[in-house]
């Protein structure tokens, strides 16, 4: 069995996220192992993701690895692929890795952008890409809250898994707020966020309290109080989907 | 009666153009006009946009004016239009002008961008902004090719509108050709033209020509015969719609 890691980008709105579902054939995932399943003639073909993204989110360097027998070279395999696969998902690289490679449990560093259309007016273009806020966000108080996640932390109020027993504790070493600005002055503004790995709705809850901090709701010193013995409640409301793209994993 | 001017921002995919169509509803000027009768009550509102869009066109600057009996401020009037617009179109601005004041008539200069994704690989994100082109094309030979289509020309060769008696002079005044470059080599290609106007189709054909350029199917120093008694059949193929976008009109 050859173990090929490959590079995906897509547009997550009419998914329901990367992980297969029983119910539903719509995932990243899903389509992934049916195409595989087709080429290779196995049963099952399994493609790890370095990391589940939720229904709305995108990609724009996701991360995946399946172990098959195939004769093709690796340029072969990504062509069929890409001939089988919808317009809002691609693969734009392919490697041959040794058989222990998994990208997940050896991804080392991720990188995230959550974007904000922070303006009256909707973003006709780019409407699928960015959450939409009318109301001024104070970028440089959000950029104050910000530097209290930068560091290893216990985020478990920052995550909506209740049940797990693993760890929540996360190194994130940066979080970059840049804007561009229109003629207008309306401001498209994005998140970039870099750690060594991220909770499930970790990015989206981070992001729903700078917006909180960034609409005045909150100081950014309050955001000391969120570790420890913070809980799920005190943290802020979860950002949507849609603003949200996994840009980057890091081997 | 106020004689209102707007700006219109547009995603073109789902539309059979700007133009209203007795045949069917989902055109630009259709969905203003629906709204505006709504609005008013008057039976019919003219809504003049600068110039006909193709099905499939974008635009991030078209211009349209209308009159109306309102008593609404042009904020009022514009956040009542936004609301009934679907999510792919926008007013992003309006201000009341004189009487005689005509998107149309008195539309002095244009600005159109035509983008190629030049790569192999499918672009997820900005699909439906690109005509995708996997060949690589040579923009060198293009930018020699475009100097010949500055300038006051009659091209009559560029259109597909055939049975207008009107003039087919129109002066070029500027055709920049800039690109951007991703790490693996790949062309996010623009191509601005900016006239006094532009025919039926014209902007779609210049850049098929120039494309044609491009791929080494014809020398730049062949544009030259473009001119005068040529005909539509020696100008290059039609260029496909969802690469072209409105970007601006001036008075």
């Amino acid at each position: 069995m050859r173990n090929f890691k490959i590079i995906i980008q897509y547009e997550g709105t009419r998914y329901q996220g990367w992980q297969r579902q029983e119910s539903t054939c719509n995932t990243i995932q899903g389509k992934f192992e049916a195409i595989l399943g087709k080429m290779t003639g196995q049963k099952m073909v399994q493609v790890d993701g370095s990391g589940r993204t939720d229904a709305g989110v995108h990609a724009y360097g996701q991360v995946a690895n399946f172990k098959i027998d195939t004769d093709k070279t690796p340029e072969e395999v990504m062509d069929y692929i890409n001939q089988y696969l919808p317009e809002d998902i691609a693969v734009i690289s392919i490697e041959q890795m040794h058989e222990r490679f998994h990208s997940r449990l050896n991804a080392k560093e991720k990188t995230y952008c959550y974007r904000i259309w922070n303006s009256p007016l909707r973003n006709v273009f780019e409407r699928k890409y960015v959450y939409e806020l009318s109301e001024r966000l104070d970028i440089e108080a959000m950029k104050d809250a910000a530097q209290y996640f930068v560091g290893k932390h216990d985020f478990k109020a920052f995550t909506s898994n209740k049940k797990s027993k693993k760890s929540t504790v996360r190194t994130i070493y940066s979080i970059d707020i840049d804007y561009s600005e229109t003629k207008e002055g309306y401001k498209d503004i994005t998140i970039t966020y870099n750690g060594d790995g991220f909770l499930y709705h970790m990015v989206r809850i981070l992001t729903g309290t700078l917006i909180e901090v960034g609409l005045g709701q909150r100081k950014p010193e309050e955001m000391k109080k969120l570790f420890e013995n913070a809980t799920r409640d005190m943290a802020g409301a979860l950002a949507p989907a849609k603003g949200l793209c996994l840009m980057e994993v890091r081997y």
